[in-house]
C-alpha cells in the first residue's frame, strides 16, 4: 500500500470531537453505528418486483496484462451501467423515476440515509413510483475499464497515462455541501444529520469520471437509452449528474417525460437554441438547497449562489421558448437549512413531497399527445 | 484512455455468434436486452425493511494530490463494506443469510439472473430469512483506497508500488466457471443461461483485492462484525470469497450460526487443531456444481475438482472434531450441469431449496444452548 497512511484503530479526529461536542454533547464512538440506526417503517414494503440490470456497455478485447495475468487475453465487458429498481404492488402505472448520483458518491446516495431513515428511492417507491438507481459508468457496481492502469504498472505505458480518481476529503465536504463554513461546525439550522457524517464519508469511492471514461460520457446515452426501455422516465440528476438529465433528453427527447436537476453541478449557458427548444418539450424542475452563498473550500469551483444563477437563467431561456421550467427553492418557502445532500437531510421527505408534487402536476397529467 | 481498445459500436464477435449459432440458431444483438428479459414474479414480495448501510471501516488522512487535486487534503474513509437488505414481512424469526459474492465480481451475483430470473438474495427473502448483500471491500460500492494511483501517476511513487486489477476475459469464464470446456460451445447438460453470458460479464468489475486492500483482508473482520450486529446469521461465500465465512467464524464463532462455501476457490488445509475445534462449533454446508475436471484454462490455479476435494477434506477433519460438516454435490442426487455460478444457473432455485433445507435441519432447529 506504499504512502497510504492508515489509522487501524478509529480514533475520533479533533474533527469529530468538534461535532460531538456542538451536537451530543458528549464523546463516543460514532462509527460502526449504521446497523443499529436503522430504522423499521411502520408499515411493510410490497413490490411487484425488485431486481437489477445493465444497459449499454461493448466489448474491449485486451491483453493478458491489461487483465492482470489472471488468464488469457481475451475481451471483457466495458462502459456497461449498473441499475437497481423497485417497482411498486400499486400505483403501477405512476411514471418510474431514475435516480442519478453524483461525485465520488454511487447510487448508495438515494439508499438509507446516513443516520438510518428511509432514503427517496424507497419514499417514492411508496407514493407509486417504480424507481430506478444506477451507478455511474466507471463507478460501484458498475465498474471501469482497468487495463490502462495495469499498463503502467507494467511500465508499458507512462504513469501520466492513468486518469485520475477523484475523492472529496471529510474536511471539504462541510463547505462544499454546505452543512457549515467550517468543518465541524454546521449550520444552527442546518438539515443535515451532522452526527452521521461520518457514515456520509463511507459513501465516497474514487470517481474516474475525469478522463477514465469515454467521451461523450457512456452515462448519457445508458440514460437516454433507459428512459426509452421504460417507455418515458423522469430522469432525475444530483450534482456531478445534475445536467445529465438534459444531456439525455437531447440525445432522445421523446423517453423523458421530466427532468429533475437536483444541485446540479452546472446547467449549461452553451445551449443552441435549438437545444433549447427540444428542452422546452420537457418538463424540468430544478432544486437547490440553502446556504448557496458559502464558499465551496475549492478554488476551482464556483459557489453554489453561482450555479443556482446559472440554472435560473437556463430556467428563463427554456420558458421563453414556451418550456415549462422552474427553481424549487426551499428557501423561499421557508424551509431553511437544506444542504447539497438534500435527499438525505433531515427533512428529505418534505423535500420529496414538493417534487412529487411537482411529477404529478406537471409530468403526470400531460397527456402522452403533448409530448 | 491511452492503449485501451474499444468497439465503440458493439459487433458480435465469433465467440457470441458460436453462442448464437449454436443455442438460439438464429443471429441477432443479445446485448441491451437486459431489462426486456426481466422477468415479473407472480406474487409481490413484501418487505418489513429494506435499504442499506456499512460495516467497519476507519480514517485514512491523505494529502490533495492523493485525492486527485479535487480540493484540499484531509481525511476520507477507507475499508468500509457496503451491505444492502431486505427483511421479509413474514418469517421475521428465520435467521439472517449474508451472501458475499467472487472475484472480479460484486453484490450484483446474487440479485436478478443474466437472463432475468429471480436472484437467491430475493428467493431467500420470500423463504422468509432477513437477507445481506454486501460489496467487498475494495470493489463497487465498498469503494478502495485511490490514494497510491495518485501518486504513481504523479511521479511520487514508482508504478510497481500501484497494485495489480484483475478481470477473467469472457474467454476464460467458459472454461473457469464451467459453462464449457471451450469458449463458445456450452456443455449438453449446462445449467448456466449460456444465451446471456454477455450479461454476465458486464457483472464483472476490476478486483484490486491482490496488494490493494490491507492484510489480513478488511472484509473478513466486517463479515464478522456483520454476524455479530445480526445476533447471529449464516455467512455465505462464493469463489475467492468461499473461505471468508470459515475466517469470519474464526474471528468470532459466538456471531456465526452457520456456514455455506459456494465453489469455494479454497479450504484451507492450514487450519490448526484447535482452529478445526472452534469450526466443529457452527454447522458447515460446502457446495459444488458439476464438470469439476474441466481445465480451468488458468495455469495459476487449479482444477475444481482439486478444490473440492480439499473440501472433502476440511470437512472430514472437522466431523472428526465433532462437527457438522457435510458436502452438496448436485450430481451425486442426479443434478447435473451447475456450473461455477451456480446462483444463476437455470436451476438456482433447485439449488437454492437444498440449502435452505440444510439451513432448516442444522441451522434454525439448533437451539442456541447448543452454540
Amino acid at each position: 500500500m506504499g504512502s497510504q497512511r492508515f489509522s487501524r484503530v478509529y480514533r475520533p479526529a479533533i474533527l469529530v470531537g468538534l461535532i460531538v461536542a456542538a451536537v451530543l454533547g458528549t464523546a463516543g464512538d460514532v462509527v460502526a453505528q449504521a446497523l443499529r440506526d436503522v430504522q423499521t417503517p411502520d408499515t411493510p414494503l410490497v413490490l411487484k418486483a425488485q431486481g437489477s440490470f445493465f444497459v449499454g456497455g461493448e466489448k474491449a478485447e485486451q491483453t493478458q496484462g491489461e487483465l492482470g495475468n489472471l488468464g488469457p487475453g481475451g475481451h471483457i465487458a466495458v462502459n456497461q451501467m449498473y441499475v437497481r429498481y423497485m417497482v411498486p404492488q400499486v400505483g403501477d402505472g405512476e411514471v418510474p423515476v431514475v435516480m442519478v448520483h453524483g461525485a465520488t458518491l454511487t447510487g448508495k446516495s438515494w439508499e438509507t440515509t446516513p443516520d438510518g431513515r428511509m432514503g427517496w428511492d424507497e419514499y417514492f417507491v411508496r407514493k407509486g413510483h417504480p424507481v430506478y438507481v444506477p451507478d455511474q459508468v466507471g463507478r460501484g457496481r458498475s465498474g471501469f475499464n482497468q487495463a490502462v492502469f495495469n499498463n503502467v504498472r507494467a511500465g508499458a505505458s507512462p504513469p501520466a497515462s492513468q486518469p485520475v480518481w477523484l475523492r472529496f476529503s471529510d474536511e471539504g465536504a462541510w463547505p462544499n455541501f454546505r452543512f457549515g463554513s467550517t468543518p465541524g461546525q454546521p449550520y444552527s439550522d442546518s438539515q443535515f444529520p451532522v452526527t452521521a457524517v461520518d457514515e456520509l464519508a463511507k459513501q465516497g469511492v474514487p470517481d474516474v469520471t475525469r478522463g477514465g471514461v469515454p467521451a461523450p460520457n457512456p452515462t448519457l446515452k445508458a440514460l437516454s437509452d433507459l428512459a426509452g426501455q421504460l417507455n418515458g422516465a423522469v430522469l432525475m440528476g444530483h450534482s456531478q449528474s445534475g445536467s445529465f438529465p438534459l444531456e439525455a433528453a437531447l440525445i432522445n427527447p421523446a423517453a423523458t417525460r421530466g427532468l429533475v436537476l437536483v444541485e446540479p453541478g452546472s446547467c449549461p449557458a452553451i445551449y443552441t437554441p435549438e437545444q433549447i427548444a427540444t428542452l422546452a418539450k420537457v418538463p424540468i424542475l430544478v432544486v437547490f438547497g440553502d446556504h448557496r452563498e458559502t464558499p465551496t473550500g475549492i478554488p476551482t469551483l464556483p459557489s453554489w449562489q453561482t450555479r443556482f444563477e446559472a440554472c435560473q437563467a437556463l430556467i428563463s431561456r427554456v420558458r421563453s421558448a414556451g418550456g415549462q421550467a422552474q427553481m424549487l427553492n426551499p428557501p423561499e418557502r421557508g424551509i431553511r437549512g437544506n444542504s447539497h445532500m438534500i435527499m438525505q437531510d433531515k427533512n428529505n421527505l418534505q423535500i420529496a413531497d414538493l417534487i412529487l408534487q411537482w411529477i404529478d402536476e406537471r409530468v403526470s397529467k400531460r397527456s402522452v399527445g403533448n409530448r
